[in-house]
């Protein structure tokens, strides 16, 4: 019963935050009203930031995240892929370290004829973005129009863009204000963040990778399967086929982390090739996108030994101006990490390696910072695998040696060798896989 | 473990509200930082914001009080009321419907000889602001300088008037601030707010009157007693005699709300007459001021018949400009409200009187907002009092009729008419004081 300081606006921001902040249930009305207020300015950026606190504190029930979602779906366009030949499909991951799935995936969905439209971001913080990893590819552009995705979904089959301002607008603004007042990690805000963009984005099926440990996210299973079950509402209930995979992110993905690194890797994946955890997770994702998209007869393994993932990706990098045979960048300065004592890696926290990357300069803090293509982390020891002391356990890359020290201070203490492996921190023979969550009947 | 964003800080904003957010103690540095931060800007709003969020649902503890408070002192100048030949006392409010008390409290106790430097601020929201209802006498000003107030201190002991802007200027953006984003009733951000303008001011000893029921921010006596606690523990450990007193604010305080109509009764009550309840307030809280001063053998009583209460009153408001026999302005329109029934007044709400009296103009929304020295709420029947059918109960001032409507909507309900007396609700024979906090031994 306060008095809104614009008499113009239907409701005054301080009632609705107080409403969350007492721990009560915003309504339809409130929920539309404060984000279409928001994006317009009429509800200021820190009111929108207690509000957002006020929501990780208190959370949000099932019906107000479907209202928050649907109204920063209304907040901009959607696209429609209804003309295209082929069906859509989409893979979404909630952001990992060395997660470099969605290079090797798009194109290889793709090489079934379906429509793979991977509108991505960039990196912020200790997990890499996917366009920070293509930009390592000379020429390759990440900027393209409507009709050129549509043309390049009809004719190659695969994009992996930036989504362009038009969706979702509310939670590019949301986003960036969560980023700073420490208000990132709720599950409604992420569930709904996630889901507004691509039900927008108008894809037919979506594939989740939930990411679960110390360098995802959600730091355990049950923050995870809540997620995923809410993200996997969400989806269905807009008519999207949603199913979600639960994948370890204790350790990181693969044996690179960082830009170029990354991209060397997902080529050796195409080329049948690459580290087992990452062809595992690719392949599994892959089966969920083309059964979600009506195609549950094929094996998508023969793809990735037989060329025609690979054949998709050179023409997908080329289609966006880059050049698929090019030599990729490399870091003028590397630095060694190596074991101290004869043993078995017991750990190799995905979180420090994630923030090592990032201070040598494959991740950055503000969004208009600068990524260095060449900088990153390199595993050559991982959790599980014997080495000898003096041996080396990681490599260091980056074009500015001054950021070594900052990197291996963050590495202190991540790299564990002891005496006898430790079998529940392995992932070399343990499963990427964790648990499935698809909609409920 | 976050990157800061800026390397030049010593802390990352973020990592200060995830701390709190996740209900932990901030440290002592972490506090230093983030208040000296946010007063050079360094910290954005949005974090502050998200920050007072946390703080209010997560609390604070007495160590990380004190150290709010400490570096909002700190984040500004001090005076220093040393070279005065009197000693000094003064009062604060945490704000009520009503609360006309500093008007005739300041010159009351001066005229004991004690020197009252009430620093004031102006109304936001339903409760008025004690320099609002001084501007309804012509030619008075709220605005002096330092020598100006030590010089009225000492030839006529009390100063009312706008605290400059060195004190505690963290205090003042922050107030601004968690005044649009919901986090103002929160008894660490309350107490640190308030204690600190206090102990920068130099005052010797304060009493506190810290207002419970719907009319004040406190809803509750528990709520009330913790607040009061924490700030007479804030002011003892930094010196300043420090009592507070619980006081009833569940009905308006007198039978007058709006600037010009407050006047007018604090002069009644410096004539010797005026509401009971009232004099009762103004003569304990002027009982716990001179008595923190070294005068517990005068009654304050005797003042307010003799003329010298007056006298100082007259000599104060010319030495700021005012004349004190002036006319004070009146409200071109009113309109009454009635009794429906006989009966007894059962509950005349404090709150929505408060914002009857701002929807007709007397109070403002936002800080930059002017106010109407003539409009407010008379009250003729209070909770208690005997009325018939058709009689007024109250009467409402405005000098913009068209605001008559939307003050109407506010008292709907909020004044009963019942057959029988209900006690509970009446204070015409009630306590005012409902309890007194001091110095722990």
């Amino acid at each position: 019963m306060t008095e809104p300081s614009d008499m113009t606006e239907p409701f005054d921001a301080v009632d609705v935050i107080r409403t969350k902040r007492d721990a009560e249930t915003l309504t339809a009305e409130q929920i539309a009203w404060v984000v279409d207020a928001y994006t317009r300015g009429a509800v200021a950026e820190e009111q929108m930031s207690a509000l957002a606190m006020a929501i990780y504190l208190r959370g949000m029930d099932r019906s107000e995240i479907a209202r928050w979602t649907a109204a920063m779906i209304g907040s901009g366009e959607r696209m429609d892929f209804s003309s295209l030949s082929r069906p859509t499909a989409d893979k979404h991951s909630t952001g990992g370290v060395g997660d470099k799935i969605t290079l090797p995936l798009a194109p290889l969905v793709a090489a079934f004829g379906v429509a793979v439209p991977q509108l991505s971001g960039r990196g912020l913080g200790h997990t890499g973005g996917t366009l920070d990893k293509l930009e390592a590819i000379p020429g390759w552009r990440a900027t393209l129009s409507g009709s050129q995705i549509l043309g390049q979904l009809e004719e190659v089959g695969a994009v992996i863009c930036a989504a362009g301002a038009g969706l979702a607008p509310a939670d590019k603004k949301l986003y960036a204000l969560r980023d700073i007042t420490g208000t990132v990690e709720s599950v409604p805000l992420i569930a709904s963040s996630i889901m507004s963009k691509k039900i927008a984005e108008g894809t037919g099926a979506l594939v989740l990778d939930v990411k679960v440990g110390s360098g995802a996210f959600m730091k355990d299973l049950a923050s995870a399967r809540e997620l995923a079950r809410t993200m996997v509402d969400l989806g269905t209930d807009a008519g999207v086929r949603t199913t979600a995979l639960l994948t370890d992110m204790s350790t990181p993905l693969g044996r690179t982390i960082g830009n170029a690194l990354e991209v060397r890797e997902s080529v050796e994946v195409l080329a049948g090739g690459g580290p087992q955890d990452v062809v595992e997770l690719t392949l599994a994702l892959a089966r969920e996108m083309l059964a979600a998209a009506g195609k549950d007869d094929v094996d998508p393994a023969d793809a990735l030994t037989d060329g025609r993932a690979m054949d998709v990706w050179r023409r997908m990098i080329a289609a966006q101006g880059g050049d698929p045979h090019a030599q990729l960048p490399v870091a003028e300065h590397t630095e060694t990490v190596v074991a101290e004592d004869d043993g078995v890696v017991a750990a190799l926290d995905a979180y420090a390696v994630g923030v090592a990357s990032w201070r040598l300069g494959a991740g950055r803090a503000r969004k208009e910072d600068p990524v260095q293509a060449v900088a990153g982390v390199e595993i050559h020891a991982r959790a599980g695998e014997r080495v000898r002391a003096g041996e080396p356990v990681l490599t260091l890359h980056t074009a500015t040696p001054e950021r070594f020290a900052r990197a291996r201070e963050v590495l202190a203490g991540a790299v564990a060798v002891a005496p006898e492996p430790e079998r529940s921190v392995s992932r070399s023979g343990g499963a990427v896989v964790l648990d499935r969550i698809t909609a409920q009947e």
